[in-house]
């Protein structure tokens, strides 16, 4: 029925967590297709799950399941959930992790899971990815409907996440623009949630005043961080369509001194 | 013949030495689905790679062929063996990371690895796992008989590694209890060599004094990590049933300064 | 047509980056099995990538595409390539990264990748990964004819990447040989651009006198590094017949204190 299971947790590659959690879907449905798309999300951050969920979802076929463990309260009172949406299937705990993906997609269905006859037995305390949300989304891959998971509840009863993602369709010159980061990649590059409607609406060459942290740096408006010098900081639109801060071969995250969650100002000048 | 290979190696993803063993286990099986269960064991570290087998086994379907390569003694007079047991076969060095996990699942038959027409040639000083160990499991997931890959030998003959695990039918209140750390998890979770029956068999939210090289901690019991204060520190029975300890949103290992085959002890406190 | 493609980036495994590589490609060919060369190529270390597909490709089943993206250029002016040799199909930026891979297997045509009706729009300017070397790997995949990617261009126009690879048919004893540091693995284990015909051709026992960055350490010629002692240096051949410098459970580049195109000095004594 459903051919794809795209896996999202904070639980790492050292530990067999993430392995379990596949044996578990294939003893249910051993024909699934099974995709990651990170397990290395950094402990505990909901955040950085929901920013990659937002962004990622699209990529993939419609009809896919993604099963989304970031669940610092596994084993409190924290629900866990199923999310019919137009394009896709969401199930992971109800803590905010999973609201950007699916107001975005636009959600259909939300189930509370309490059908504990889908669930691996006996249910452990701390390792509900392997014992709930595993095989739940395994027997939803098989055609099981949505409705046999458990009652039906209102978007209004989960919790939001909600990142204040500023829309613009286009950068006034001039003008400060403050947002906040809202993920940060490997490479250090920093992504503000502050979105453009397409890949070339920032002119290019300009000089960007930054502000972070009360420090102040300069920019370049860039197509990418490709195109700076080495070393010096590119304001250009990420892949996602998100602006973001980078350094040609270095690490801007570092050189800015941000985190996840903190402010930033910018300026893009007139010349 | 079999449907599965399960893989558990300390090379890391750095590297391509797992993508190597890969694409040399798919040359002689196409059909074979491969699953991992973890590349990113500590170097050399034969007793973490050994429990992570040793609870993670039971979760894999019947048949599934367990490629185990923690090989710090690879190129060495070490013994190369495939290991038949009640539900699963074993392929890997002779070190002892097998063991827990044959003797917990009952063996039937025990094969050192010296056919060595089934090993890529020439075969290397320093990469068994892509020359022998991969190739042989490969083999044998497409029905090879065990008996092909060597003489019989006897469980006595191969290299013990026990962890002395204590068996507890319940908590005794106001005794000491003293184990050792068995396994770090991701997060600084440290469990201990202690198993109990069932995931309930912890009074909660009793006071435990802890003792861990000569310093004290106190913690609470409780179902999990997560329903502790933040940032304290708890005692449950992690998802293998073995006995854990966490700090909620923290690092417990890091907390307490211990590493695997570290001595702890504990009391639970009457109130 | 083509069962299998090979992935080797530096995107690493925190970012969605692969699995959104992953899941443009299946979205094309749903039939196609994808295998992990590595992801954690130092960022932008085109060298160590280039190093693990020229070492990587004859495990490989003939056929299979290489998709490499190690791409510190993208949205520059640097070209994307598919190049088809003997036995494979490469697709990849042009910074050098495929070059020793596909001198070694034989050149039989590049292509400039020009065709924007493969890729996926619109592009971005940053994650040509996903937007243009996935899908058009993807379209290879299904039998995609490589003059439908664009205009075929000669070796000589490509950049160049040339390990200057020593290629040795026997160690002369008592005799300075000098190479630079090609590889460095997750262990520490340092390999060098010196190549030997087969695995037992160095002399096993002997002393051998090592000289990297003007400091002086003293080693053992050994069959592989666990045979010397434990903290010990032995020189050995690599399971890619590359010479290779490790230390028995320990790290041979920290201990010498040597990085990726250091140059090293080795003399093997005569007792």
């Amino acid at each position: 029925m459903y051919k794809y299971i795209a896996m999202l947790t904070d639980f790492g590659t050292i530990d067999p967590y993430v392995g379990l959690m596949k044996s578990v879907i294939l003893k249910i449905n051993p024909s699934i297709n099974i995709i990651d798309i990170s397990h290395d999300i950094s402990s505990f951050s909901i955040r950085a799950a929901a920013y990659i969920l937002l962004v990622s979802k699209d990529y993939f076929p419609q009809g896919t399941i993604f099963l989304v463990v970031v669940d610092p309260g596994v084993g409190s009172k924290r629900r866990a959930v199923v999310v019919k949406t137009r394009n896709y299937i969401f199930v992971g705990p109800d803590n905010g992790v999973l609201y950007p993906a699916i107001i975005d997609d636009g959600v259909l269905d939300i189930r509370v899971i309490e059908n504990s006859k889908l669930f691996l037995k006996p249910v452990s305390n701390t390792f509900h990815g392997r014992d709930i949300f595993a095989p739940v989304a395994a027997w939803l891959s098989r055609g099981l409907p949505i409705d046999s998971v458990g009652r039906r509840i209102d978007i209004n009863d989960i919790i939001e996440l909600d990142f204040n993602i500023v829309k613009l369709s286009s950068i006034i010159i001039d003008k400060t623009l403050c947002g906040e980061v809202i993920y940060v990649d490997k490479f250090g590059n920093i992504a503000l949630n502050i979105r453009l409607p397409d890949f070339e609406s920032l002119p290019y060459g300009r000089r960007v005043k930054i502000i972070a942290n009360d420090r102040i740096f300069y920019a370049h408006t860039s197509r990418t961080f490709s195109l700076v010098r080495r070393g010096d900081i590119a304001l250009y639109i990420n892949s996602f369509k998100f602006l973001e801060i980078g350094v040609n071969m270095g690490n801007a995250a570092e050189r800015l001194g941000v985190n996840i969650g903190d402010k930033i100002c910018l300026e893009v000048e007139n010349a």
